[in-house]
């Protein structure tokens, strides 16, 4: 920092690509820090260090950061400064604050300049430090890329690009680059293996109204996927010559802010730069019939591997010897015996007891403990398929509970089925039913730092967006097709953690029989208006994708709603029928057993 | 419009004052248009007229405009488009479009000017035209204005005048100019006669760190008030002084774009222009224990003229003779019996039957009908009481009810309980809970096209913001000492209406017992972002301030969940036990029968 003449530098969490899994390469803030958590950014200071993580990860970062300089902040939490009001607390007029270009965004970047510009402080692009300073920095990975047949797709590289193509039209523009390498895996059909849990590859996908390059490494392409690309009218260029192309590009380029980095848009010196959102978010979004027919075969497989190991977990935990990296290991093992099977979609979180407290606790050989016959268990887990991306978190009761325990599993469950039996009109975002799923535990005191449900890819990111639950206003209306999760929690640190988790498809409604129903107004036909979601309809619910019961005996009945009870039977019963053809006699008898209503 | 060279003029529904209830002397678009509601846009050009409503008005506006050359425009309506995109289509490059500059906000012409000036449209002051064309024109009302004493108010003039200096202090300007009549009348505790419901006076309020003036008709202020003003540090000077007094000030002065109208930002041309909040709207939305202990004593008074209309109502329409005017004249009557009643709060909702669809519909002679032993009838209605403002909606059951009646009677209750009944922690807003009030509809494929809820002032306007019940995103988190009204409803165009209303005080929640309770987290104490509500408490609930029964006979108890009919009972019990120490055995023993549990 010194010779580059700097005085704070930032690391954020992500990668060229925006990602928020990145390719080891890029993982220079876990490697200055230590801490290991998805989400976070490291500043060091020549005389300070702090990182930056939200409540997901305030346990486990308190641990990794002990006996280190970084003093932790706790975003969200009131008296919690933000990077930039640090920043100007530790410095001073004319210091400068770097960052790698290639790994901020333009949104970022024009944050950080409009909160400490002001007060003389200086950002700039200042390369790649950890070029020379990690000296066995991995290097970019080389992972073959595959191509995603048709079948699991549905639709066409070209026929996708072709919607770009309108879309960039639409905008006036003449071409955009596509940096999120989900949304490249995605607009081509292509798969790889260069990030953990995403079958993603690294590279960049520029799209004009009569070009479509992938800048990638070619050694990633066998001589099958270049015949593919080109059948498909995609021409490929070198992962590093991005920038001077769009150096030498005279169109007008449209770039989303929040998800390109700064790199790529100073990059631009003959064109035109407009901003404008990607189309390709939002079309991804929009799962096609073969998508969702994917994600009923991979929901099907994944409730027979969850299902085999639930059957299996109580009586190997009550013989004993078992740990959580031996519970997570029988379950990779029923996961990797399905059809299609391409690995997991995430870490495992296995988290027992007061382990289950630490929303993201991923066992490790130094954490892991072992599981007694007794307390809750909380396993969030989900499997990569060919044909589907699942995620689901059930909490396992292994032998007597606490009176706590209990009262927690059922009020999450409460807000769980209260959130995942909604009905709404179309316009309505997933900001404006979150609260379903918190008001029960509210009426007890407790509550949930985290959102309560993410969009989710087919064989792609287990993390799809923009749309979700949270209570932050994220205004993107909720349509038939959209995947998303219901995952309410109650975490009681030192003791235990509850969470139910379903991944479930925007679907049109059933409505209840209103009989002898008068439109209620004339000009309810066609009504609507997305951004606040007040329109007569028309309605949609989700259908639950999901396919594994839930234990029945941590229930108390008494806390329940009829509604709620209704609901929780027929799940309970359809998840039953739907699995117990493919289940050997024993597991579809235990199966039986667990589904009876309550 | 031709002798000022200008295309298009626009009359908003609004006052020099941004008031939504207005003197008639600036009711210019009700003149120029013959639509009454309390909310519209009338526009003219050289050849067109149009006039922009919401869904309050739709039916109404329908029969007003009927027959006149003017189009209507429903907001929020797909496919309307708004005063900006119709002036667009409308205009030519180098159009010019006219406003009142007294009676446009800041916000209003500056989001004018945005959308029009790229195509060539200019947007210009133009005075006031209503001066020459409206002959028999209203003068500004020179009514007197009253001293609202302490016992009621809480908290002297000076006390909260000097609030607003440390607030002004804190932004670094040296003063605001208040335009809003309810913010001048709470801040001086002042109240007067100007605007029909509300009592307020025609009025600027310049506070600055230093003085305080008062821009008003002094023929209006007694020496009482006079002296009172003297005595509390306020200066007086004549209401037309306002623009020549900014215009000769000096300092920094903070104005609020959405509540300031444009003139007076104009006049300011030797000073320093801010743009920030004003202070009184959070001040005064927060009501100390003195107009808490008002709202008590108000809303028993109102409860008791109710229950004695409730009481009288059913058997007088029985008899026969009855129209929605006579019952209205009747419900006055015994609100007009209570101490300390200044008069409605808001022109009386009585609509009867397929009336009762029409949202905001208020019986004229031209459109009263006779009221018969069957169906529904809607009451919406309120008191201005020196102690406090009421509003409330009952829903009466006059004799036999179809099925619809009776499901829509049920489901717009479930909304108002569950809605009620709500507990949040510290941080939430009425956007995040407004759903509540609408779930149990939505599962019918029902909805409301108005907002949930808004604050009522004391003795002060019906309608006081900026916290809302509201699907639309509205961050003001609702703290204790907050009032708001639970209002949903069900409409069905040609048969019949359902709301249920109660005013509502924001109080610290007695959350359901949570035994050994663990606190959730370590960081749980003072836990608390208010931008997403995302926080572990303290927890909120609503004490309902209104006291009055809802009838029991059109429930279908069927569709209610236990929780709710066990809040529902309570809530009559709570009524019912306020109310009989005031009232004759008669009355008492109607109310005990009424509010028998279910």
């Amino acid at each position: 920092m010194r010779q580059q003449g700097i005085n704070a530098f930032i690391t954020p969490s992500t990668d060229p690509h925006c990602g928020e899994y990145v390719p080891r390469r890029w993982q220079s803030r876990e490697w200055i820090s230590g801490f290991t958590g998805s989400a976070g950014t490291a500043v060091v200071t020549l005389n300070d260090a702090a990182l930056w993580t939200d409540n997901r990860y305030f346990l486990q970062a308190e641990g990794q950061l002990k006996d280190t300089e970084y003093q932790l902040m706790r975003l969200g939490l009131e008296g919690t400064p933000s990077v930039q009001d640090w920043l100007r607390d530790k410095l001073q007029c004319d210091d400068k604050v770097g960052v790698d270009g290639w790994c901020y965004t333009i949104d970022g970047i024009n944050e950080l300049r409009q909160a400490l510009n002001p007060w003389g402080i200086q950002v700039m692009s200042v390369g790649d430090p950890y070029n020379e300073i990690w000296t066995d920095r991995p290097t970019i990975p080389d992972n073959a890329v595959e191509i995603h047949p048709m079948e699991y797709a549905g639709e066409t590289a070209r026929s996708k690009i072709g919607r770009v193509r309108e879309a960039i039209k639409a905008k006036r523009a003449d071409a955009t680059v596509i940096s999120m390498l989900d949304e490249v895996a995605w607009t081509l059909n292509l798969r790889g293996t260069d990030v953990d849990y995403n079958p993603v590859f690294v590279s960049y996908l520029f799209i004009s109204t009569d070009r479509a390059i992938l800048f990638v490494n070619p050694q990633k392409l066998s001589e099958e996927v270049v015949r593919y690309l080109d059948f498909e009218g995609v021409e490929t260029m070198d992962y590093d010559q991005i920038a001077p192309f769009i150096n030498s590009y005279k169109g007008a380029l449209i770039l989303q802010p929040e998800k390109t980095n700064v790199n790529i848009q100073n990059a631009l010196k003959q064109g035109v730069l407009m901003h404008g959102d990607c189309p390709v978010t939002t079309m991804k979004i929009m799962k096609n019939e073969t998508e969702i027919r994917g994600y009923h075969s991979a929901m099907l497989k994944d409730g027979i591997a969850m299902v085999k190991w639930m059957k299996w977990v109580v009586p190997a935990v009550q013989q004993g010897g078992q740990t959580e990296l031996s519970l997570e290991k029988q379950l990779l093992a029923y996961r990797a015996e399905q059809p299609l099977y391409k690995g997991e979609s995430f870490d495992t979180i296995m988290g027992y007891g007061y382990h289950g407290a630490i929303v993201h606790y991923e066992p490790t050989p130094d954490t892991d403990i072992p599981v007694l016959p007794k307390g809750l268990l909380l396993i969030d887990s989900g499997g990569q398929y060919l044909d589907g991306t699942t995620d689901i978190t059930r909490t396992i009761p292994l032998g007597p509970l606490t009176f706590e325990e209990k009262r927690d599993y059922t009020l999450v469950l409460r807000g769980f089925i209260n959130l995942g039996r909604a009905v709404f009109p179309r316009g309505t975002y997933g900001s404006q039913l979150d609260v379903l799923a918190r008001e029960p535990m509210w009426k007890y005191g407790m509550n949930y730092l985290h959102g309560t449900g993410h969009g989710v890819g087919s064989y792609l990111n287990v993390h799809e967006g923009p749309h979700q639950f949270r209570m932050n206003y994220m205004p993107t209306p909720l349509l038939p097709g959209m995947t998303i999760t219901d995952e309410p929690g109650i975490y009681i640190a030192g003791s235990h953690g509850v969470r139910h988790e379903n991944t479930m498809l925007v679907v049109n409604a059933r409505l209840r029989s209103y009989d002898h129903h008068t439109p209620p107004l004339p000009h309810d036909e066609g009504a609507g208006q997305p951004a606040d979601g007040l329109t007569f309809g028309p309605y949609y619910q989700f259908e639950h994708l999901t396919l594994c019961p839930i234990f029945t005996t941590p229930i108390i009945k008494q806390m329940m709603q009829p509604e709620e009870i209704e609901w929780f039977n027929a799940y309970q019963q359809m998840v039953c029928e739907a699995l117990t053809p493919h289940l050997d006699p024993e597991t579809a008898d235990w199966l039986r057993e667990i589904t009876k209503p309550i």
